[in-house]
């Protein structure tokens, strides 16, 4: 295993503490139990979002901590759900009177700890659940995966919080998104869980893993490695399939690289999945494309759509203050 | 090799081409002769600030071209530098009177068509020459190579020229930040080039490449992997040794990643380095850690250490909007 640490165990706790150092403008880090949250706490009455899940998928969740995005995020260990009390201490640090909400990527560990956390809190709250990876059918087992599309609903709802919007808004706001949105990946290589040591699943050197989990979870096919305009008709026609735009309907299109993917090779792939679906008549209205929601070193990378209405777009457009999502502040 | 591609020869312009798509807010791309300029040319008189150098260190040069940074990016070829007729074309595109700095890092042919383009510009020119890297001795051959350290120039020389400095006082300026940074590298493993197909360079499992510059040349040392702590001591330690701090001395930190190391592992390498300067009198008064100047995929680091007065730290934070770093527009 070839990575900069000292000790596994303390890798978690040493790379928050440098994140908060290094944006100490934005947030503060509360390592017991482990939270991070904004530097300055909304104002009364704001609905406090919060996400969270398993560290290695950095920036996401803790750098969308923010004025216009998180409240808080709460970090488990690496791919590890983190635990009730976590999401109870960060909710009650953000908490200013207008409601939690709790953002929630769709596995089994952190549906049933956020659950636990929401039966357990006193204030009034709501969860949005995630949903977004098409590459596996709606109806197998715990449903479809929480991945890259997530960012999209802290950001919009994360705008329309910071504007007052209500608890009951922010959620309908939230499954809006969700519904809205789809997304689907592909990985070239596996990655290295840093306390495991070993590559998280074997593949052969001319082979890719189409419709990879941000895990490193099996897809729907593992695959000779093909061209990338190949794969892109691919992805993006699962998506297509599944939101089923109609012509002139304004788009956000995401590329989001898993980690080892080059930027490069990115831009590629984005200018094949922005020709793709404009063949098809959407209007991509905005993009994003970067290293958003990774999966530590793999190389490989996911495409996103969320369509989008005015109301969409004005909040996607809103300031936002956070360490790796910032403009118009 | 596994990479998103069609074909090597088509990758750079069909990833511009993707750039210049998903930022056209911010950007255009002239393909023939190749470079990226701002979509609004600088206001007459401004001085226009052009950088470039081969492709593969994505997001810079082009992720910089923008309000308070770049007025065009020459990109050469992947590890490959650009040629005079681009940097030509790309001076005769946003010039508006104030004359043209160029922002070269130093490597032999980048700094041999830089110049041949120099010397046929009709209109006020001059050079700063990027030389931060402090793992090869200063009086080497060419000397030492422009690194990291080339976005501190881009954006602290960038915000003087937004705001109405004259060349002289650009050339200045951008000589100053140069004497005041210092970085070096560190690589686990190597970075494939597209069009050979095969690692730059062949190292161990159990090794690293310490002082390695930013397209894999050797540094340094071939050294056994070391901690995290180990790693960020050798390499702090240089640095210090060569800028010298006084206790007490402002400085901006920033941790680059080479393209596949994980953001965890970046914020780690920050702690520690915060750490060791803090711990010598330095007040780390800004902060950048990121994907800035990659290497492909290579897996490793650098740490880049600039001295600031508070000149400097108001041109670091004076607004910046281009793809890749923005804030306070």
């Amino acid at each position: 295993m070839k990575k900069f640490i000292d000790t596994p165990e303390t890798l978690l706790h040493d790379s928050l503490s440098g994140f908060a150092l290094a944006h100490g403008d934005i947030v503060r880090y509360n390592p017991e139990p482990r939270f991070i949250r904004r530097a300055q706490i909304g104002p009364a009455g704001k609905v406090a979002l919060i996400s969270g899940g398993g560290s290695g998928h950095e920036p996401l969740h803790c750098g969308y901590v923010g004025v216009g995005m998180l409240d808080a995020a709460c970090p488990g260990q690496i791919f590890t759900s983190p635990t009730p009390d976590q999401m109870l201490a960060a909710a009650q640090a953000v908490d200013t009177g207008g409601g939690i909400l709790f953002i929630v990527k769709n596995y089994a560990g952190d549906v049933m700890n956020f659950d636990m956390a929401a039966e357990l809190l006193e204030v009034p709250h709501g969860s949005v659940l995630v949903h977004d990876d098409v590459s596996i059918p709606e109806h197998q087992g715990m449903g479809r995966r929480g991945v890259a599309g997530t960012l999209m609903v802290e950001k919009i709802v994360g705008a329309a919080a910071e504007a007052g919007a209500d608890l009951a808004a922010c959620l309908a706001l939230g499954e809006r998104v969700v519904h809205a949105t789809a997304s689907m990946g592909v990985a070239l290589t596996s990655c290295t869980v840093p306390a495991l040591g070993k590559p998280t699943f074997e593949i052969a050197g001319d082979e890719m893993e189409m419709g990879v989990g941000i895990h490193g979870e099996r897809g729907r096919e593992r695959m000779k490695l093909a061209t990338a305009k190949e794969i892109v008709d691919q992805i993006a026609t699962t998506i297509a399939d599944e939101l089923k735009p109609e012509r002139n309907q304004s788009a956000l299109l995401h590329i989001n690289g898993f980690g080892a993917t080059p930027l490069l090779e990115l831009y590629l792939i984005y200018h094949l999945a922005a020709q793709f679906f404009q063949d098809r008549g959407v209007v991509i209205a905005r993009s994003l494309v970067g290293n958003h929601t990774t999966s530590l070193d793999m190389a490989g990378c996911s495409v996103t759509l969320t369509l989008l209405d005015d109301e969409l777009i004005r909040w996607w457009d809103a300031p936002v203050h956070t360490a790796s999502l910032r403009w118009a502040c």
